[in-house]
């Protein structure tokens, strides 16, 4: 049938109109297909959904039953559809959400009616003409002013469901007023109908297989933290990974690499909604005060910025000008190790922030700090800078050997280009030399090696892409006690567990297995909003 | 009164409840302050929210007149009160939004009332008991299936409001169809007075000063690639500032160059809202067959990746380690002139799209490649790396020269630090030199100069942060190549003016004046959203 469609709509000389036509019936014929493969796929990125959507069914029929059934029929009459619009309207993914969404219907609908009442205690004593327009004046002064407090960022930001049903509840209440006398009557069903109806959702959110939006709030910042922890290491190791560089043209937004940090990107409006609904729910409050949801959002923040030299970082992969391999290499070592211990103290934070417990701030960075100075030191015992042009016969030797001397560094790769040479019995024994002075000492420590190689002559213009590189590769350790920072003052925040001193060895660099980090967390918060 | 207040919570030994009390009384006293000065910034910062507030208070009143007015009332009766309650929930700050909202519940209000009366056909046959089973499960059925079709991506982009009130007027409708035997009569009503008030909405937002969702994308683009044009430039030219990096210790939110691209980081979800909005807005159709809204959400995200580089840029000024200036300074000159020329092409794309008209790519890349090949050239005739310590001797001369060309080369700031000398004597001498050199060079043109003059000896760790400074300027540069080919595409498919040959000429650097860049535009652009 697809072939069939295949067929039909790779003939191009027939007339637009009717491959137009053509294209439309290939697309219904798909649509139940894509209807059922987005079915599939929506449940399997997250279950919860399809328990919030039997929960919302379950919820309408119960709401249902005060309509349907005689006796609570009787008690609550006609109104019960108010109760049902509550339901559909208020009950939300996460139960910070409905909870926010009844309280700002219910102290809406409170606000509105007192209003109205004041409203409609003045008008009283007025004719018919006067009461009609003295409420058409109320109605226009308090929708403008109304919509004009929507504006304002605070009660944006908290209130404006609240607002709208204040303006809602408002206008039904006060122009019913001017025919329906019993307006206390209608105001009070109003009110109750829409409190059983929160009472459900209330019920159905908060005990029936609830959702958190704390909890996801948190979950995706220690996503974010192993997202970023991955993206570095593997940005760094591609750096240094001669042959990919080369064939890895795919594009950028299907890079791994770019998957990882971009959920971090743009996670400022989620975080900030979910930290919003976190700080409705009642749960978490045991064991601290208050639980500092605003500490996830600025940790957000941080790391945002984090992810901002991320990316940087990963655009000196995707650059035109490239350092020679051969360079690179001679920095490979320290780069990867800052790079992995980097990632170890991302992946610690992750795992801190997850088992809720401290982190061991100093344990961290000593080892990371540690790895930096290797990099510094090999990037000071590294060239300096002349001008050069005429000091090139006496260093020619020098080239060599340094590139001798990489080439047996990396004989496991077993891949070094570029290194064009004449005198290759020269290097055979220069190389043999420097790598075995630098395997014996690879043996002790990775730190001290790098500085005793005897190394190159390039150009700055060369060296330019790659000293971009390790710059900012610095400037990510830099920023990383930023992050560690907003980390240690969440955990004091949030009361998270205190490390025990023989607890301090544990620091692995366990890794989740790269599957799991596909981030289907932040997906589905910003989809679960609502 | 606020010195009392002040006083008052100043007394840090009373009991903290009395402390707590007096705080909350000195906030309460406050807040009529705060609120009329919220008030006025909010109006002051988008007149158009008053002119909004007044079209919502207006548009309520027309409503309640159907219901005040006797001859009105008579004809639609008690259901005027859906017609108020529409005017509330859909009329929005946008005519986009309006519209995506209006039809958004016009269709789903249709599509439950069709498939209500279907069920309503079926369950007729059934008895009382049955039926109410039947309606129960129906009610479950479409609820569970609804709900979970607003986690669909593509559905809960475009049509959530839409399966919202489906869900509402299908419950309404079927629930009360139990007890109403005159369903039709219900969905009747139920749908034209939400036509009614959908109407009054449209008219208020598409007639009575209409704000465009389009518009503001527009403005918003403009104002982002001006935001980084000069964010770019100033963040260059700080560089360059010996004095004001040291004493310039403000906090990064309060940063100039910070708040200027700091709109284009987080513009994602306005974009896409905005983009979404205007789609529905039938204006710009004259021009265009259908104008490319979504192009601009393409062009947002490469200027939020543009973005993501001018804050490693940005970030370079803040780093700890920072290269001399004397090192800097031999650059100076190509860095500001590229960094102007790309701010220079920045504006020229913003004015473009500013004035509905194409851009000259041929020109604009010319200027700027010209000074990016500046920037290379002085790049490449500097220093090579050599392994130093050795040499040192033989080229403390050149250093001393190399400073001294400096210190003429920046006579005009006056001030060049960091030069530590003995000889200055031949100081003197040299700098005589070369500076003259360099002048005379300067008034032909700028680009030979700096491979002329004999520069200075430096470790290649100090001039690391100089090297990833340039190269993130350059990788800027290329960056600004997928602008150009956005903005270009932009321009083709919103059939902007072509640009005459003659026009080619206007090339200008004009430049808004700063104060006009505060970014109003994106700030209430999410605020309006709703």
């Amino acid at each position: 049938m697809e072939m069939a469609g295949n067929q039909i709509s790779g003939e191009g000389d027939v007339p637009v109109k009717k491959t137009c036509m053509d294209i439309l019936l290939e697309k219904m014929r798909r649509l139940p297909g894509l209807v059922w493969q987005t079915t599939l796929k929506v449940g399997g990125e997250d279950p919860r959904r399809v328990i919030h959507s039997l929960k919302v069914g379950l919820s309408l029929t119960l709401v249902s039953l005060l309509y349907l059934l005689e006796p609570l029929f009787e008690g609550i009459g006609q109104n019960a559809i108010w109760t049902l619009m509550t339901v559909v309207v208020v009950l939300e993914f996460t139960a910070g959400a409905t909870l926010c969404k009844g309280l700002n219907r219910g102290l809406g609908t409170l606000a509105a009616s007192l209003l109205a009442f004041l409203i409609e205690f003045v008008a009283d004593k007025s004719g018919h003409v006067c009461r009609a327009i003295f409420i058409g004046v109320a109605v226009f002064l308090i929708g403008a002013a109304t919509t004009y407090t929507r504006f304002f960022p605070y009660i944006k930001k908290n209130y404006e469901y609240g607002i709208v049903i204040f303006l809602l509840t408002f206008n039904l209440i006060t122009v019913s007023s001017y025919r329906i006398h019993d307006v206390l009557a209608l105001a009070h069903q109003r009110f109750y109908t829409i409190a059983i109806g929160c009472g459900i959702c209330l019920f159905m959110s908060l005990l029936v297989f609830p959702n958190w939006s704390g909890e996801d709030l948190h979950n995706s910042t220690v996503l974010k933290l192993e997202g970023l922890a991955i993206s570095i290491e593997a940005c760094v190791n591609e750096y240094f990974q001669e042959l990919e560089s080369q064939g890895n043209e795919h594009k950028l937004s299907e890079d791994p690499i770019y998957k990882n940090y971009k959920a971090v990107l743009d996670s400022k409006s989620s975080d900030e909604t979910l930290a919003l609904h976190a700080s409705w729910e009642p749960r978490h409050s045991r064991r601290c005060n208050r639980y500092p949801w605003q500490q996830y959002v600025k940790l957000g923040g941080v790391l945002r910025h984090f992810g901002y030299t991320a990316v940087a970082l990963h655009g000196c992969l995707h650059s035109e000008i490239q350092t020679t391999h051969s360079v690179r290499a001679l920095f490979r070592d320290p780069c990867i190790r800052a790079a992995k211990e980097l990632s170890k103290v991302l992946m610690e934070l992750a795992d801190s922030i997850k088992n809720h417990r401290r982190c061991s701030p100093g344990l961290l960075s000593d080892q990371l700090h540690e790895a930096l100075q290797d990099l510094n030191t090999a990037i000071k015992s590294q060239p300096r800078l002349f001008l050069g042009s005429d000091h090139n016969k006496e260093t020619n030797m020098l080239v060599l050997a340094a590139a001798t001397a990489n080439q047996k560094f990396n004989k496991d790769s077993g891949r070094l280009s570029s290194v064009k040479t004449d005198s290759s019995a020269l290097l055979e024994w220069k190389g043999k030399k420097v790598g075995e002075q630098f395997k014996e000492s690879e043996r002790k420590t990775l730190r001290p090696t790098l500085s005793k190689i005897v190394i190159t002559s390039l150009e700055f213009s060369e060296a330019l892409p790659f000293a971009a590189f390790a710059s900012l590769l610095v400037e990510t350790v830099a920023r990383l006690d930023l992050v560690i920072e907003e980390v240690e003052e969440l955990g004091r925040l949030a009361c998270f567990k205190e490390l025990k001193p023989g607890d301090e060895t544990i620091v692995t660099c366990e890794r989740t297995p790269r599957k799991n980090i596909r981030n289907p967390q932040p997906q589905f918060i910003s989809e679960g909003l609502g």
